[in-house]
């Protein structure tokens, strides 16, 4: 098995995954060298992105198959990947399918292997279906607000909002990229504003804050985010600040859409109440301020489907 | 003269103002030596806040009165120090009332002295009195949120926003303050949160973009911010990410309340749209990104009158 994205690298037993927290400043790669490594890979957000995570796990379940370990310590290890964050679904949904396939396969582990590989080839896929996809969405002309980072770092392919949008400007479609720079950890800011420089897309980085001025300035046309769990009902949990973006755009009569893969949606889940919603360390909104100042730092928001114009996915 | 305040320093010829860019780490007071220093320290927003700058730009004119400077050089000081920043109208309020008596009263540079003294003990008791009239507003109980700094760093006396807050607090009421962080220069979380915990008021950080969701969650009960300038018909300009809020809060069905003293009034102007706004360097957004990328950097966005529930002023 040899596969390569932007932020992913896996050539038989070897897993590596860039590292984000040290984008745009240093392009560092991690060794995956135990099933330890990818949580703490995870948990300090170097592997994000709910299509990232998902793959980046169901990767290292299959490099500890292909290093021969025995059924339980394989079990152990799926169940110690799929509780390394609590709101992105794709990674439950992947672990659990190779779970499932593995017990009523009679532990055979090449099932989890040729899964895995299957995952990585399949997201690929999937960020092209949903480029496709968006592309009615998207005008010559546009100016499209996104929020966090939904590209090839967050996906092992286009992405999901910002493949979209960038799948828009390889057609010759002239849009402009409004960023949100999205604290606390300013995902948009480091990582967004990378990809788009490669790609050569034009875009202005903006605060979290300045949003509203943005479209009451009539700067924005539209709102393209992408989601990390979608209940039946249709709301979605996704980058903390979302929920404020997609009021602001009601507020303005601007079209909110969110992009994300089928596996993005819990079937489990009837309304977006229920998401369980990850609650991270102060010190990441504090940065260098002192620790006594209390803080809240909820990593997700719930937007509900009223705000939401449509929700564009890899269906064909 | 001899006059102090948490953020001012000014006995005879000597003034001095808290260097606001190095809270909460270090407390230095810069020593204003000259006009182009103060000019330097308001445009560095070491001194900021509408109020604060208005009567520093004045101690200052009246310290070149004190040092014997010809009629002709103080206008140019007045004017010097009139431009230092765009938006706030105190600044141009209280400077153009210095040059009009100067020019009328035969360029006696005593009148400059004592307008400026007047003004200091007239922010303090126009905070007194703000903060009285904004009682009726806050109950035992409330959960507040508040953007950007608007106490005692941000004028001479209890402040606006916040002075209303803190003398509630004073009064035994019993409430919770949110913060914002106001990127991108973080007055809220440096600044406001240092204010709070100095007066002993229970308080939450919390970034920008968090807001949404903590009203979606039922946290905040209303809105306190402070204003640069407000147009006749009662539109506000204050600092970037006012507006959001102030969306937000009606979304919500929450009151916005505003707190300023008459001098923020600008009846020169109709309407909101007509107020300038300042645009500051890309590099307040980037910090130690690279300065290749692209941003947009407003200092202060409009909030329409329709989305405030009052205007709270010194008025008795």
């Amino acid at each position: 098995m040899k596969r390569e994205s932007l932020a992913l690298k896996v050539d038989g037993e070897r897993l590596r995954v860039l590292d984000q927290t040290k984008l745009p400043h240093a392009e560092e790669w991690i060794e995956i060298d135990s099933v330890a490594t990818m949580v703490a890979a995870i948990q300090k957000l170097a592997v994000r992105g709910a299509p990232l995570i998902g793959v980046a796990a169901a990767l290292t379940l299959a490099r500890e198959a292909k290093l021969g370990k025995p059924p339980q310590a394989l079990l152990t290890s799926c169940a110690e990947l799929r509780a390394s964050r609590p709101t992105a679904v794709n990674l439950m949904n992947l672990l659990d399918e190779m779970r499932t396939k593995f017990e009523t396969g009679g532990h055979d582990p090449q099932i989890l292997i040729q899964l895995a590989e299957h995952f990585f080839d399949e997201d690929v896929a999937m960020c092209e279906r949903m480029a496709n996809n968006a592309q009615k969405y998207i005008q010559d002309g546009d100016r499209i607000l996104t929020h966090c980072n939904t590209g090839g770092l967050a996906t092992v392919g286009l992405g999901t909002a910002l493949g979209g949008i960038k799948k828009a400007h390889a057609l010759g479609k002239k849009i402009h990229v409004y960023v949100d720079e999205t604290r606390p950890l300013l995902q948009g800011a480091r990582l967004t504003t990378w990809e788009l420089a490669q790609a050569g897309i034009p875009f202005t980085l903006i605060t979290d804050n300045m949003a509203g001025a943005a479209f009451q300035a009539g700067m924005i046309d539209k709102v393209f985010v992408g989601a990390d769990r979608i209940t039946v009902n249709g709301d979605v949990a996704n980058k903390i600040g979302t929920y404020s973006v997609a009021v602001l755009a009601k507020h303005h009569g601007k079209d909110f859409f969110v992009v994300a893969p089928r596996t993005t949606f819990d079937l489990a889940m009837k309304e977006g109440r229920e998401i369980p919603i990850e609650q991270r360390h102060a010190r990441e909104v504090l940065g260098n301020l002192p620790a006594s100042i209390p803080a809240w730092n909820p990593s997700f928001d719930m937007t509900p489907a009223h705000l939401i114009r449509d929700i564009i996915t890899d269906s064909v």
